[in-house]
């Protein structure tokens, strides 16, 4: 085999493009032609699709968008453009010249000076109309075009930059990113129902199970993430992870992201929440900087019939008792309607691989939630147990000994404190959006289009 | 709910950090140890897992990892900090001065005023063993531990990179990211063997089926891909696909990651070749000049043993009939070892979707595939079908006009010249790093131990 820079070498000269097309017409997108400062008469290509014609006696007006932002580019033509071909919906390639725009409503448009119709769209059959704004639901009956809607397409984006945005959080706070197992025989510990997975009826083979095991979907990459925490002391995920829960409510998906995180040598859960209040701020803030428009739609035409419910005053805090949604939003509403950190639960309530605070008479782990505004329970994390012994004693009681001997391995080995959290993404989209239905923040809404799902 | 302006607002006002402890010792990673210039003594507190362990007479040698590089972080103590805990692969916690080395072996290295052992290593029970080199397939019985060696350390660290930088070119290239459904009705027209995702047996409902239909894991995003692509002229997902195939052999997974781009207003092949050959280039280049170290271990430990096999050299290429493996070698060692675009393959062999060249009398498809040396097809793409009667024809003659149909009907709605690829990014690892086993480029080796997976 090559070695990788032998190889780099070798692709220079076998580059594709010997002699580039003459293109007197620069190619631009939407976004770029609108941020352009100082146009002054540059020839230049745009491709897109219509999204308004306004046909006056002399000057036709177009609006054209290629999905690179909210905002359309005006298109400006001699009214012997017109043709009826060039109608909502259809694609188009336009060439002229980029000029400012006389108007206060844009800063600049594009002077046309040829405009060719790439593909018709059939105003009959096209469910999305003309001048007509389509509610979300309506929306989700097609999820093969629901994406040329402006809500959709913010949404996207939106969740694109937001995506890129913790990437980069990740990468710059030097974590090394781990591809935890989708298909896995390990159900983390009661976190929710599962999927399970086999060949499809038509091929299934003799051995009664195609992986030796029973193999389901992921439900956390929590464990795969600690393993790694032995070796890297920063390492994160963010992946699909799975419910077989209901997925017919408001508030769950059976397919969601998740962005999970594991930190080795951790003092305190101070430590975990500073890393915690990290990611959800950059990427807030880098999400507001990049498409400040895109949030801006979502607030004000998807999040105004969104009201956070009044709760009654009195509504009651059992120790020992789990916090239900309804308490979380009481919480959230009680401080202020600011983001709020739980710390401390009952040990009864949580999982074995939490860590024991040895404190009483109440006794309590090391867990911490992020409760926000309107959405509940954003993060969920804690300190794991690192000490041989007390590991060994809760699984004991969780009658788990077995099914985990390599878990309580890894503490033979170089054990250290650690800790780590997880995030719910579609969560966090509804948080800083105010999308009340999570399946308006995922690309497809599931289950509703049997040759798409 | 509050907007995303305020709770940003609220959020600073919760800061979790009231009191910051006093630290006199700043934490370092050892990457950044590393790579500091002109230590002079500055106070450091590094923690990490040894590596190694030398005692002279007068002065203790450690080597300290934490995972950031390849090389591990020399520590110099005075003898009397030897203890019996202080043993390869325990965790320690080193406090002291970051100084120039004497040794030409590394620039700097840690005068230690404390050393703590945080984790003990049980040296009878840990498979790894000290200075010894353990193969590959000897590491993969255990899954919960490979990472602590070298070679696991190298081939994620390149792993994390790579993602990152797939990520970056895409977002500098203004594609928008979509997360395409895992979970699926759509088969993607036979591009392999379906898995199937039913609740597991413990909650089975009543129902046939959990989805209405049945479901599967997703063998490629293309397709939703195609169904983005009218809205945003680019797009991508770097994601999970599945193929219920045999995984026992060297080069196929049942789970592997594929990147996926789909392309608006393209105008040839050539369009879609610029953009794979900027993304192998581009990622190759972030890998190469981020952890060089890290390439440099695969190739020199891991890929000698893997030569190129020689093919006879009167290989028959029949037209028609498929490139297999043996072929797609065969090409690329006649083409001087290079990477290399092979172009326009026989419309008979190809799926419905890829766009007809209309010539003859050898009737082609605008399809294309890189091959590099020693992997095979590493990248697979097309021109997809856009004009709707091409379409149409080519559904009716597969038999596939009913499950279609949504896919044909984007074409009436302001359809465009599209095409796209995808890479599997498990092969892009292979070829970079010289692995021969696919199953040693992923976190987790799969169907070896039940615990994990």
């Amino acid at each position: 085999m090559l070695g990788a820079w032998s190889l780099l070498r070798a692709l220079r000269f076998c580059s594709t493009a010997p002699c580039p097309r003459h293109r007197p017409f620069a190619r631009l997108r939407v976004r770029d032609a609108l941020g352009s400062q100082n146009a002054s008469g540059e020839r230049v290509k745009v491709q897109g699709w219509v999204r308004s014609v306004r046909s006056q006696k002399e000057v036709l007006f177009l609006h054209v968008n290629d999905g690179s932002s909210l905002e359309s580019l005006q298109v400006v033509a001699d009214s012997n453009f017109d043709n009826k071909e060039l109608t909502f919906g259809s694609s188009v390639e336009v060439l002229g010249q980029l000029v400012q725009s006389p108007s206060k409503r844009q800063n600049v448009e594009l002077k046309a000076e040829k405009i060719e119709v790439i593909g018709n769209c059939d105003a009959k059959a096209f469910p999305i109309k003309y001048k007509e704004r389509h509610p979300l639901e309506y929306m989700r009956q097609y999820p093969h075009l629901r994406c040329r809607t402006n809500a959709l397409g913010s949404i996207l984006r939106v969740r694109s930059e937001a995506t890129a945005a913790i990437h980069s959080f990740f990468k710059n706070s030097g974590f090394v990113h781990i591809h935890t197992p989708i298909i896995t025989s390990n159900d983390c510990e009661g976190a929710g129902e599962l999927f399970q997975v086999e060949p499809s009826s038509k091929i299934k083979l003799p051995e009664e199970n195609f992986f030796n095991v029973p193999a389901f979907l992921t439900v956390s990459g929590q464990l795969h993430l600690e393993v790694m925490s032995g070796a890297f002391t920063q390492v994160f995920t963010f992946g699909p992870t799975f419910r077989a829960e209901n997925s017919q409510s408001r508030r769950h998906l059976a397919e969601f992201y998740m962005v999970e995180a594991e930190i080795s040598f951790v003092e305190s859960l101070q430590d975990l929440m500073q890393i915690m209040e990290g990611l959800f701020k950059t990427t807030t803030m880098t999400v507001l900087s990049n498409c400040p428009e895109d949030v801006e739609l979502c607030h004000k035409f998807i999040a105004p019939g969104y009201k956070i419910r009044t709760y009654a005053k009195k509504q009651l805090f059992n120790w020992g008792v789990d916090l239900q949604t309804e308490h979380e939003k009481y919480l959230v509403k009680h401080c202020g309607d600011i983001p709020v950190f739980v710390i401390n639960y009952p040990l009864a309530l949580k999982p074995f691989y939490m860590r024991d605070n040895e404190d009483g008479p109440q006794h309590t782990v090391a867990a911490v939630d992020l409760l926000v505004p309107g959405v509940g329970e954003l993060f969920g994390g804690s300190l794991r147990e690192e000490r041989y012994h007390f590991l060994k004693q809760q699984l004991a009681r969780s009658g788990l000994t077995e099914a985990y001997q390599w878990y309580l391995d890894l503490r033979q080995f170089g054990s250290v404190p650690h800790g780590g959290f997880g995030m719910g993404f579609e969560r966090y989209l509804q948080c800083i959006l105010g999308v009340e239905n999570i399946k308006d923040v995922i690309p497809f809404p599931r289950f509703t289009h049997s040759c798409l799902l």
